[in-house]
């Protein structure tokens, strides 16, 4: 596989980082998951626009942004993603002595790029839905920034993958919040419910899609948080993600949700989704 | 400079790690720094303690951490680092092609050490003191894992430093918690405070040497609190830290601290901390 790194287009396995890229020092970066359907990136524009925002928050400077595109688009037509896939991009503040105030001057941004072949989830996970656990909400008060400190996520999303389960979501202060890398969607009194966007969710591409697609579709929606203590009243859940898509969430630990499967709003969405994403 | 990376001692500048590493992409390790006097590594048996704890609260598997004070002595001989240094250690769950749960099978960790000389601060640290900036902790609330997400951290940092401060010093819940990368100590009402070993903060080799100190010196102590809005009344402020050690703060934010310079019970600590590293 060919990626990009730093300008730089070279063999997957050639891929390396100096040990003193603040990335790996210090988290101190921000990343992005694009989809590929059909061999097209799929909503690129909204995604460079927040990764743009993410390097305005932590302040990294330089254009690095602007020749993504064409990065993408290169390296989906060397690789050959003609079906599926997803394209990754990460971008840190650069490769500097170990201090953790930012280098002075600036250095360069680190820039890292791949796109590759994405396998769909079983069928069974979008018709039937998925399993998912809940966690406390560790993490810190700035989930707005797609930032690459993700440990949090990790022991969260291992969590739930020990316990035969897709998904951990995260509860605060008595509601669920959002998952350890997906959005939440609830139904509950017959209105649409997801977070409100602030600084305690990463604010999805594909959760403004929804809510897009459930203004048109004439689906009740409001920005409001999910009670946990109203969990047994939901009467459908589902994830939206880049590759998670519109996935019905079907149990949480041992609460089955409304009827155990995929409901009816979750259904129209989906097929919306499709609509838009493989025409 | 030599450094050790996986088994291997190679030249600093040859030091790269994959791209996949999950200290690169999701801040999964953890890390310690200590601290060299007269070429001998100071305290290393509870930095490695520290380390295993670390290791296993993040389930990353493997006897890394015994060989590790073997590393770090042929690291101080080789670069000849015979006064002043400190030895920086990393552990990352190693290797692997990118998703949040961990690799199944586990993949061996990734080591990386550097040991080098380390410029003290300059005398009027801690002789007078330094000013500090206050900040909202933002950080996950997992904060006795000493982890690589130290993003939350540099952004404190890096405010301090715009504001000619050294420190930024965490208030969550209208509390002092600690620095940015050092423990807080406080003199309030004739004892000596600091905030209490728990998940908010980093618990420190120094601060626990700090506590020890003051028993034996007979300073009245107790893990607990200093209120932010008691900070008038603060007699004495200073950081404790491996590279910081036992540093006044004479000023935060735009509040002078004390007399404004280092008080007497700072004085006690320093000397009885000098005595202990330098002998």
């Amino acid at each position: 596989m060919q990626v990009y790194l730093n300008g730089r287009y070279i063999d997957h396995s050639e891929a390396m980082i100096p040990v003193d890229d603040r990335g790996f020092l210090f988290a101190d970066g921000v990343y992005e998951v694009v989809r590929i359907y059909g061999g097209r990136a799929f909503l690129m524009q909204p995604h460079m626009r927040r990764l743009r925002a993410g390097l305005a928050a932590l302040h990294i400077e330089g254009d690095v942004e602007d020749s993504l595109t064409d990065v993408a688009e290169r390296l989906i037509r060397d690789n050959g993603v003609d079906g599926d896939g997803t394209i990754y991009i990460q971008v840190t503040r650069g490769v500097a002595p170990r201090r953790h105030a930012f280098p002075d001057p600036a250095v360069s941004p680190s820039v890292y790029v791949f796109a590759k072949p994405f396998k769909q989830y079983p069928d069974d996970y979008f018709n039937t839905g998925v399993a998912a656990v809940s966690v406390p909400d560790t993490r810190w008060t700035r989930c707005d920034i797609k930032s690459i400190a993700l440990l949090p996520n990790v022991l969260a999303n291992q969590q739930a993958h020990r316990a035969g389960a897709f998904e951990a979501l995260f509860v605060k202060d008595g509601v669920l919040i959002e998952g350890s890398h997906s959005n939440l969607f609830g139904v509950l009194d017959g209105t649409l419910l997801t977070y409100p966007s602030c600084n305690y969710i990463l604010s999805g591409i594909t959760r403004t899609l929804v809510l897009e697609m459930a203004r048109e579709l004439g689906i009740p929606a409001a920005e409001a948080p999910i009670p946990w203590d109203r969990i047994d009243d939901v009467e459908e859940l589902f994830l939206s993600g880049t590759t998670t898509e519109v996935m019905p969430v079907a149990r949480v630990d041992d609460r089955v949700i409304g009827g155990g499967t995929r409901g009816p709003v979750t259904t129209r969405l989906q097929q919306a989704y499709s609509k838009r994403a493989r025409g």
